[in-house]
């Protein structure tokens, strides 16, 4: 009889605290309590803990006692503000543990909080969720982090629950510098998509019928982004093919339209004012990416 | 000896006049002059005709000589009202002839210059041309047509030089009011992606770097346009699962980690007041879709 080295004993899931039980953590803890993990939970209005309690969670009293609960904490409340607040409030229980924040907003806030854990002890890493509501919560959806690089190798088990994981980086500001930029940028496109279906509508043309039109021409505009990028990066917009000249004309087209249709062109007009401000500086021949500069350079 | 039916000649390339030689006007003839087409060409500035005529074009003295020397009448002018100048100036000479107006502009713009045209006996088809620089006047580039079917199916072969052509029926604003929705669209998502690209510069994070993931999410987003314009079209908010109270956080975090970063958030500022208007009047639970009514019920 030979003996072989003892077989690896599966580990079993680890404890895990769920900070916030808004819709994001309400569906991060279902996540984790189907896996199989003992999940603790705290939430400021404790009504919303008791679904979870019923599958099996414990609620705690009060932050710091879910924090001391588990090694992984998993925070998801409704701002920077807040999250600010709660975690600085149970500042003593925070020490070795594993800090993972998903709460959205800036860069800033990000890494004023990874500052702040490291004063306590505590690792962080900063999580920016990319779901839509089907997919909250679920392997579907993905999260991009940045911050501590040990916490997301140590904790990639349970938290590829809530997603495809990438980490950006040891910056804690990372992901979030990246999530508010692409939000702005999605804010961007929904104000467009929400001003062409009221223009679309005022022509006698559904929202509908115009949807497919207006996704094919976007994806097609897309390869014209990675141009416009390349020149902000470097600066130079002087060989670009969309000259700004062109697009204050089209623009204008676009808003006389509009208001011809009695649809009020607010939406549009921040944009023009920057490309006019850009033309009144003599760059009219070069690149519409250069309204980029006047962002960057403050109001 | 065996004598079958006389075959077809090939039909010569038919005259066709092109009034306007900007950058659209000159590929639109450069290509019908590649094609074998006879082409009469004028422009406000002679001097844009001549590497035209050196290529054999014939450039006209006047409006009326140029639409006098074809039956089919190609106009590309700067803007709704050049073009309405330019052809009533020349009302003697358009009767019996197709009149093909490239022009941007609104639906009503080209509904009024589609009843001048019946007024004065001649064919009126409005198109949109979706092109980028380096495929206008191609057959890479599309072209969506209302108005005049006739014209459109009698001048297929032509207009198909300019562009993979679409008939949308018989208003004459149909194409425009596609086209006018689609480019307020797209400068929505333009007007987003240089405030993406000013935020993530700020956070240190390069233009090329964030275009693949910001490119990325916005196309995980179009099915949620299409839901959205289901209730746009519907008139019913009440199942979206997009609250406008969810956006109006999620929007308000974005400008304020904007303004953090000292850029100015004046591009996302007006959705946002959209968005709390809905919030006020009662209707947070409900789709952001919603805000495209207040769009459609003026300033
Ligand atoms: N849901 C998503 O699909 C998604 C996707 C990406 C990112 N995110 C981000 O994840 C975070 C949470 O989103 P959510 O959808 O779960 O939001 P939510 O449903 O609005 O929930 C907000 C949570 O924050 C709590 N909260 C608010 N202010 C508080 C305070 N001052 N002190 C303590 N608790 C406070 C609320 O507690 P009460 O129950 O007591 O009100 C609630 O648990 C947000 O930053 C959001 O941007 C969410
Ligand atoms: N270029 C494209 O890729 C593209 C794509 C889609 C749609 N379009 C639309 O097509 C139209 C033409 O575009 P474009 O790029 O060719 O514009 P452009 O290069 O700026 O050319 C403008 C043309 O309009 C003429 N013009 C301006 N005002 C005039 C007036 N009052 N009377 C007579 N002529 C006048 C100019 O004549 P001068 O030479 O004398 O100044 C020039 O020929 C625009 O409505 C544009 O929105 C263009």
């Amino acid at each position: 009889m030979t003996t072989g080295p003892e077989p690896t004993p599966a580990a079993l899931p680890a404890p895990v605290t769920v900070i916030g039980l808004g819709n994001l953590g309400r569906a991060i803890a279902g996540a984790l309590l189907r896996d199989g993990h003992p999940v603790t939970v705290w939430n400021r209005s404790p009504a919303r803990a008791e679904p979870l309690v019923a599958r099996g969670a414990t609620a705690a009293a009060t932050v710091a006692e879910a924090i001391a609960a588990a090694d992984l904490v998993i925070v998801a409340l409704l701002d920077s503000p807040a999250a600010h607040e709660v975690l600085t409030g149970a500042a003593g229980a925070v020490g070795g543990r594993a800090l993972v924040n998903l709460t959205s907003g800036g860069p800033e806030d990000a890494r004023a909080l990874a500052a702040w854990a490291a004063q306590h002890g505590a690792e962080y890493l900063h999580g920016a969720v990319y779901a839509v509501p089907q997919t909250i919560g679920t392997a579907q959806s993905s999260v991009t982090y940045s911050g501590s690089a040990a916490a997301h190798r140590r904790w990639r088990a349970p938290l590829d629950l809530l997603g495809k994981g990438t980490f950006l980086g040891a910056d804690a500001g990372r992901a979030s510098g990246y999530d508010v930029a692409v939000l702005a940028g999605m804010y961007g496109m929904l104000g467009g998509f929400f001003h062409a279906a009221a223009m679309a509508k005022a022509a006698g043309i559904s929202t509908a019928e115009l949807t497919p039109r207006l996704v094919s021409w976007l994806t097609d505009l897309f390869p014209a982004l990675a141009t416009f990028a390349e020149e902000i990066d470097s600066g130079d917009y002087t060989t670009g093919e969309s000259s700004l000249a062109m697009n204050a004309t089209g623009l204008e087209t676009i808003i006389r339209a509009s208001q011809t249709q009695g649809i009020p062109a607010s939406t549009l007009a921040p944009l023009k004012a920057l490309i006019d401000r850009q033309v009144a500086g003599g760059h009219g021949s070069e690149s519409l990416a250069r309204v980029a500069e006047l962002l960057l350079s403050g109001p």
